[in-house]
């Protein structure tokens, strides 16, 4: 009888396109964790593939040998996707070529190892646009898709979930299907492409990305807009919708979480005054963004204590971005941290912020918050400061139950684009609906059966 | 042993909100059909339920009696959804309450059976707007979502999965559950929601809805032009799209479908001199709508032979868009007819047009085109004439067969917003992919095991 070691090593043979294995003690920590990187887990086999065929051919030995699969792209996820408990890493980062555009139908076939940033810039030097916009530009598109990311443009152009025509999917069987097409409406059987959207790689693998690509805006405008405090800031989000001036992004920070970025990029925010900001966006056709420009001054001017800066200079606007994205980045770099993800209706936000700071003061723990004002999707930073090591699981459980018990009393989901993986899956499964948590579990089963894939992660048994 | 009349008549015991039951001959023929009306289904039970705790009770009851469950709202649809074939009519149409109106959200939660039309003129009253125009304004909210319509406006907006937030739905053993939520991004678990709109009342029975709204547009412009062909008609869409202008809608018409809506609804449609129409419509800030409607017009005289008329008298307009609406009833009340309901990539809905003009002279069989040219819904009538009665199914099913073979050699769909149902079952199980078949019903399975909702009918075994 061949020996443990012997069997994976027979994976080799099956990664016929030139994809590589590592065993064991070979495989590099890096390569068994996330963003975060605070958890390593452990693996038998990694497996680096080269063709959505050796997909296949992994996932089909996987099932032979009940081998649990953990998928992984870039490694960008903060929420212990990709952190194995056994079993084989199946690594599609490999798979990054862009295979088809279509300038005619607007559409874009990609391999999900394919980075945000590369898509973005290829497609936008050919004059045309993929909206979905999350701030870590270097996740893969595979990702993306695996946790519907969000990002900054989606109250203007919805999530990525808008822009996916088409998929192809390894299944559990190790068979290759593909779900969708170009066409821009489907009323054909059960719509298969949409649950696997967002199933954070529960269900199957994405081998191929059909995209949906819009013409690019001709022109963008931002303004920094600087608050008194976060409370008004937030305030200010529900007049600017109010005012139905459709714009592309509007997004919040605080002066103290700013401080971390403008330390971490070597770079300047504008307004130091204030306290509060919202960076608002708008794009379109040139004639009308200063018209927008204007039009939003006022509607914020007319009830709030402002101040408003227009960022023509580019320098200044780049900084601004420049920040706002390297935010995660830059708390990552000033120690232990935990990244929350949630979202409540517009409505609540500004309450959700109040209870944050009682929150803070209860637990004494400093909580930082950022994100997504024009969608209701609140990041926060909880940090460990100088807690001791050895108390910090417990207060951050303490802080996050109470957090997250808020978050559904609002009505508010615990994860908004970043997934559930394994380091949200108790909180997840604290407040679940039974119900709801059963017809997951149900679907799953009737998908994968053995639970290849990405077990005891997000809702799985 | 109680007779089954007896056993059927405890459903009146169940139905303690004032729900109402018919048994077997007692049951309208117009209750076991849909809106073509040709074919009459039978049913052992048709229930009118008063709640949505009602329907849970009906669900228990049918799944403990083996009774199957043919879920019907307004009974509009086209391809023989609501025609049941034994068991239970479960009938939604009075679950028709809007339920609340978050202003501050903009969302809306209303019942199942709300009709598109009211919900519409309730929500624009207030200021409000929900996208999604199906031709058909008389179907329910809940069959909208049943079938992901589409209708007039998804080249802007998408379609009603877009603007669907959540649902409350009795599963397969008559339970309620809530997916969705008031917030506008979520990646909390199996996308379950989204799984459900389009399944076509196969997986659950909605009892409510929440929906988005976004704030109605200041102003709406349309233009109608007339071309010499429907092939030039078609090919000017493109031109459209590539010209970034972001219409509301592009549909598109013959003259010799128009004939049937001028005389269904009494009303003229200008342009007589024109074979083909497109009809164009923009909306947003009055102050951009001239300059779009002006840069239409441009685009598309620099590359055809056109005649362009703004609608501005808002009489003509309203001629227009009646008579558009008024197609399907019109074709309807002239005879025997098929509705087909394809889609297909932009690049190729030309060469479809003109692949039906060879069809119907290969067969003899008059074919009328209409629909959304701007994302490729290309609605087809198909005329009976002056066959005789008894060769029209056989004669109907080689002219289906050899059109959904073509639209799917063009990589397209048959159907886009009308679903499946029951009478394009045969073509869909012909065409669709084994695995991706497979997959569908598995998750039926799982779900449903009893296969209680709308058996034999869509995708299901």
């Amino acid at each position: 009888m061949a020996t443990r070691e012997q069997e994976l090593l027979q994976l080799k043979e099956l990664l016929v396109d030139g994809g590589t294995v590592l065993l064991g003690s070979d495989i590099s920590p890096n390569l068994l964790s996330d963003f975060i990187g605070q958890d390593i887990g452990f693996a038998e086999a990694y497996v680096k593939v080269a063709s959505g065929a050796e997909v296949g051919s992994v996932v089909k030995f996987a099932a032979s040998h009940d081998q649990p699969i953990t998928i992984r792209g870039a490694g960008t996820n903060l929420v212990g996707s990709t952190i194995p408990h056994g079993g084989i890493v199946l690594d599609v980062s490999g798979l990054n070529r862009i295979l088809e555009l279509d300038e005619e139908n607007r559409t874009i076939l990609v391999e999900p190892g394919v980075l945000l940033c590369d898509l973005q810039q290829y497609v936008e030097e050919r004059g045309l646009f993929y909206p979905p916009d999350p701030a870590e530009k270097r996740a893969t598109i595979g990702g993306n898709i695996a946790t519907n990311a969000g990002g900054m443009r989606a109250v203007k152009y919805g999530v990525t979930r808008d822009f996916v025509l088409g998929l192809e999917v390894v299944t559990a069987t190790g068979e290759t299907v593909f779900l969708g097409s170009k066409c821009l409406k489907d009323a054909t059987g059960l719509p298969l492409k949409q649950l696997l959207i967002g199933s954070e790689g529960t269900l199957g693998v994405i081998t191929k990305c059909l995209l949906r690509l819009i013409s690019k805006p001709e022109a963008t405008a931002h303004a920094l807009v600087g608050f008194s405090s976060l409370k008004e800031a937030i305030t200010a989000v529900n007049d600017l919708h109010a005012a139905n001036l459709a714009p592309t992004a509007i997004e919040f920070v605080e002066k103290k979480v700013i401080a971390f970025g403008e330390s971490f990029v070597q770079q300047n925010f504008p307004l130091p005054n204030s306290i509060a900001y919202l960076v608002i966006t708008f794009d379109g056709p040139k004639s009308e963004l200063q018209d927008k420009l204007t039009r939003c001054h006022e509607v914020l001017a007319s009830s709030h204590s402002i101040e408003f800066l227009p960022l023509e200079d580019p320098t200044v606007a780049n900084n601004v971005w420049t920040i706002r994205a390297a935010l995660a980045k830059a708390v990552q770099a000033s120690g232990i941290w935990e990244p929350v993800d949630t979202v409540v209706p517009l409505s609540d936000i500004a309450s959700f912020v109040e209870y944050l700071e009682e929150l803070s003061a209860e637990t004494g723990v400093r909580i930082l918050a950022f994100g997504h004002a024009g969608d209701g999707n609140v990041h926060l930073c909880i940090l460990k400061d100088d807690l001791p090591v050895e108390a910090w699981p417990q207060t951050l459980d303490v802080v996050l139950s109470k957090l997250y018990r808020r978050v559904y009393q609002l009505h508010g989901k615990i994860a908004a684009e970043h997934g559930i993986g394994r380091h949200k899956r108790k909180y997840f499964l604290q407040e679940v609906n039974d119900t709801e948590l059963e017809l997951m579990r149900l679907v799953k089963h009737a998908l994968d059966p053995q639970n290849l894939f990405n077990p005891q992660s997000g809702y799985t048994a």
